[in-house]
């Protein structure tokens, strides 16, 4: 008999709840809207999915996992500031817990990925891993020596802030050429609508697209290039290239086995993942790529759920 | 009685040897000319050296530990490759147990420095911390919840080489925009020439201090700086602020509960630390610095031996 945790995707707009098994297999699943900026209707909705999931379970969860979009603190799950929730100082793992006599885990939602990864998807079977999402926003997690890193008040892992350009575009952060302000989602739509704005003859395909030029995403330059348009081109070759250094610093810096990319935009434009492989080989010290492999991130739409159910997973067994 | 081990600081000029107890403290030194180019001459020195700090301890040592510049292969203790040596896959570990009967570990200089702040000096008490050395180059030594940060092929902390400008200075790694082809020693002077060339009325300091333009080194303009030399301000103010973006990345990055700077170029502008300090308190995410601390590295001449013997004391402690 599999063992069972639950994951739950808490997001802006939805909440996706799913029992894993501990091969990383989605066993059962709900979903409901986010009853946004109400921390006890949230409670409430994660209890009822929760609820009608363990109905349909032949064993017992052996805990609940919680990805959420912020800043949690690690010992007691209170999550500290949730911008996609207005939350400050929400102590949700002691309302689930108390709600549902389960040992609940509060993590960071990219950090809940990570973990996913690691354990049951692209980086099974390694020890050091770099893994990056390239979405709207740029984060990542790391496992080091079988270690995953979480840093002095559980905040690792901010890599879309590294400035890798002195004079570079300014970022959501308040600082100027951060990576993500290059090659997050929000930065390409960015550079798309400029583009498209400068050099009207080439934006046709974009603009039929998106339908209007405010309407253009990352998604849309995605589908564009994968076409062949040319714009979209020139803008994926600068992401690919400001990315790549990027990633160069993070294989420099940590030494990874192996280095795992995904999000939405990688999602959109794959053909990234072997140009970052071969910026990396080009331009990363020999010492720090000697054993390296960049390869694509595996869990896809179910990665939120996955890794948060991986952070109970683990905890039950190292308890 | 404390237990000793012995900490050999292998350099391309000099090779240190020392008897350094469990409270960190150096009881017995030995120094001698580095036989450059030929190892066995260098492992026999080391094995003679060791003999003669032997003689005068009352017991004997759990260990040795050797720092060297270079590339080292964990397990084996093989140096893969040290430029200033001019080395190449020496089996310096495995030679050195059998000289000496006594368990050798061999790893990178910069780490064992790293390794020896954490458990003798800055980072004493603490799980989360980041060093960096600014020297003639820069490089670092990272512990994240209580395990020093090694990597796939134990090269992690390649930290000098995180690009912080597209469009920067040529690095010797062959990369442009490098922390350390901004703020490493071989960059300051190399831009402290061209500022003396290309303001000569405001260079009269710099060139004194030096005798000749093309004798222009970093301590030079540390000590101009000290004086309050006005060109030699302006070139350490932007030191200042490439060091702090570079810094502020790993703040972001890590989550250290202290960051430790050290180094020559830090030893001869220690207000670098204050500035840096503050630069990091603006930039950096506040989840990210919310309980750092930022400090100068404690060990001085020292780190070399007292962080290579660190490092057989906690092997021969964790076995």
């Amino acid at each position: 008999m599999p063992r069972i945790a639950l994951g739950v995707d808490l997001g802006g707009t939805k909440i996706e709840v799913a029992a894993v098994d501990d091969g990383g297999d989605v066993r059962h699943r709900r979903r409901a809207q986010t009853p946004a900026g109400d921390a006890d209707a949230v409670c409430r909705t994660i209890v009822q999915a929760v609820g009608e999931i363990r109905e349909d379970l032949e064993v017992d969860p052996v805990g609940v996992g919680v990805g959420v979009a912020g800043q949690v603190e690690r010992e007691s799950g209170v999550v500290r500031f949730a911008p996609n929730l207005d939350w400050h100082d929400v102590p949700l793992g002691a309302s689930l817990e108390e709600a549902l006599d389960l040992q609940v885990s509060v993590l960071n939602d990219v950090r809940a990925v990570a973990l996913g990864e690691w354990l049951n998807g692209a980086g099974r079977n390694t020890d050091d891993m770099v893994c990056v999402f390239v979405g709207t926003g740029i984060g990542g997690g790391v496992v080091s020596a079988g270690h995953l890193l979480e840093g002095c008040s559980n905040a690792a892992g901010e890599i879309g802030h590294m400035v890798v350009d002195l004079d570079g575009p300014a970022c959501h952060c308040g600082r100027t050429g951060c990576l993500e302000a290059f090659a997050g989602g929000w930065a390409i739509a960015r550079d798309a609508m400029a583009a498209a704005t400068e050099r009207p003859d080439d934006a046709a395909r974009l603009l039929e697209i998106a339908g209007d030029l405010k309407a253009i995403t990352a998604e849309t330059v995605g589908q564009a290039y994968r076409e062949g348009d040319a714009l979209a081109c020139d803008i994926m070759d600068e992401v690919a290239r400001v990315l790549t250094v990027g990633l160069v610093n993070l294989v420099n810096t940590f030494n990874p086995c192996r280095l795992i990319l995904g999000g939405g935009v990688v999602d959109g434009v794959p053909e990234l993942v072997a140009r970052v492989r071969a910026g990396i080989q080009q331009d990363a010290l020999e010492s720090a790529r000697a054993r390296l492999e960049v390869t694509t991130a595996k869990l896809g739409a179910d990665a939120g759920v996955v890794g948060a159910a991986s952070a109970a997973l683990r905890r039950a067994t190292q308890h």
